[in-house]
């Protein structure tokens, strides 16, 4: 009989291609489902609350799938974690109701967004959070960031040629934090749902907020113009963390 | 004219062979003086507080070397900065008296050794602690940690092997730390100096006492029999930090 187990799942994504499974080139997707195939002997798909990118980490994505085997709970969880290379990590796994499907039950999720602001870089944790040299003007960007909040039109953020036809999503939250004992400006954001490249174009934009080159009112007005073309840049992705997913 | 330059430098250790130079593996020392010598065409030999060992990692190591150069500290730093690559940072590079000896000079040094001791591993960080699965009784160690502290034979901590004369050394701090923020178990230890992996077999013996395995009269014991038999394994190495060298 089909049973639908629910993972959460902690990956460091400096070495993969993104969550979704590829022919050619390593993915966290594809690494858990291989897994599974060796434990179940059966080809199952998992559903992911949100496909993050090459190079973006999580510390709670979750992802669920259907199998027929015998094995509990407890027994898949201590497997994976065993055959799994060390950068991905199976946190929990439980039975769960035949009708959760990990990303149309979503009601938000949870990102952050790492910055190292000084004038030199790290050596230690390089890998997950973007430096940025020059100087931010940190009001200024909080400043911006009240203008996301609630339900608005994201097209400016989106990623250039990405063909969807519902671009408005809602900002639940959106904080700019600094997080004394890393060093780190932390950006969260949590929303009903994300556009791609959606909070790393934000990030960008809002560090040319930082950086004077764009006013907090400016900002609004990229985000009201729906342009993608008057945002700033894309913020790598090593800086950016699926934190966790609310169901 | 000879001039005495000395460097604070933080490195992640994990693709590294250690500080000391060596002829065909990659070390921290090796990276350094190469771009040293690309700089200022001198073969410099550097001079380190400490020589940390393969996958060790340091906050503030410390360094310094001669050379007739007229290239000013901050164009030395910038240089570097932008040669090494970029799990080795100069984090300080000043002029000094022609006296200072960073390994003679010091007057102690700082380490830290973290632990994660939870069921389930990490995937993120998971370079830059020793995961313990097994829960520890920190109360315990903490009991343990006391006797370690001031001036004592610390031949049973020593590296096998190791032909040293002297093994007395002074701890003049040592504590166990809850990280809140990271999760993780944070063994700090400050002394005049260090046998050969001192910190690693400390902390591996300190473990076993978090078992239960060892009481912490039992820890004291292993100390005053100075016989490297009866301490625990040597901790592994990438959850140590050289955190600071003082002067």
């Amino acid at each position: 009989m089909l049973k639908n187990f629910k993972l959460i799942i902690e990956y460091d994504g400096s070495s993969y291609h993104g969550w979704q499974i590829q022919r050619n080139d390593s993915t966290i997707q594809g690494e858990i489902e291989q897994r599974l195939f060796t434990m179940t002997g059966t080809k199952v798909r998992l559903i992911a609350a949100g496909r993050t990118d090459a190079g973006v980490h999580a510390f709670g994505q979750v992802a669920n799938f259907f199998c027929d085997t015998g094995l509990t709970p407890e027994i898949l969880q201590r497997g994976l974690n065993s055959l799994l290379p060390e950068d991905i990590i199976i946190t929990s796994c439980t039975q769960v109701d035949k009708m959760f499907h990990a990303r149309y039950n979503a009601k938000s999720k949870t990102y952050q967004y790492r910055i190292l602001n000084r004038s030199i870089p790290a050596a230690i944790c390089r890998q997950y959070a973007w430096f940025v040299r020059k100087r931010l003007d940190v009001e200024a960007m909080r400043s911006a960031i009240v203008h996301i909040i609630g339900t608005h039109d994201f097209k400016a953020f989106e990623a250039a040629g990405s063909p969807r036809s519902h671009t408005t999503r809602c900002i639940m939250e959106a904080n700019l934090i600094d997080d004394c004992t890393t060093g780190h400006l932390v950006f969260t954001i949590r929303a009903d749902g994300f556009l791609r490249y959606m909070v790393r174009n934000i990030v960008g934009t809002l560090v040319d907020v930082g950086f004077g080159e764009i006013t907090p009112d400016g900002f609004r007005e990229i985000l009201l113009s729906k342009n993608r073309g008057r945002a700033g840049a894309t913020a790598p992705a090593h800086g950016l963390f699926l934190m966790n997913v609310q169901y």
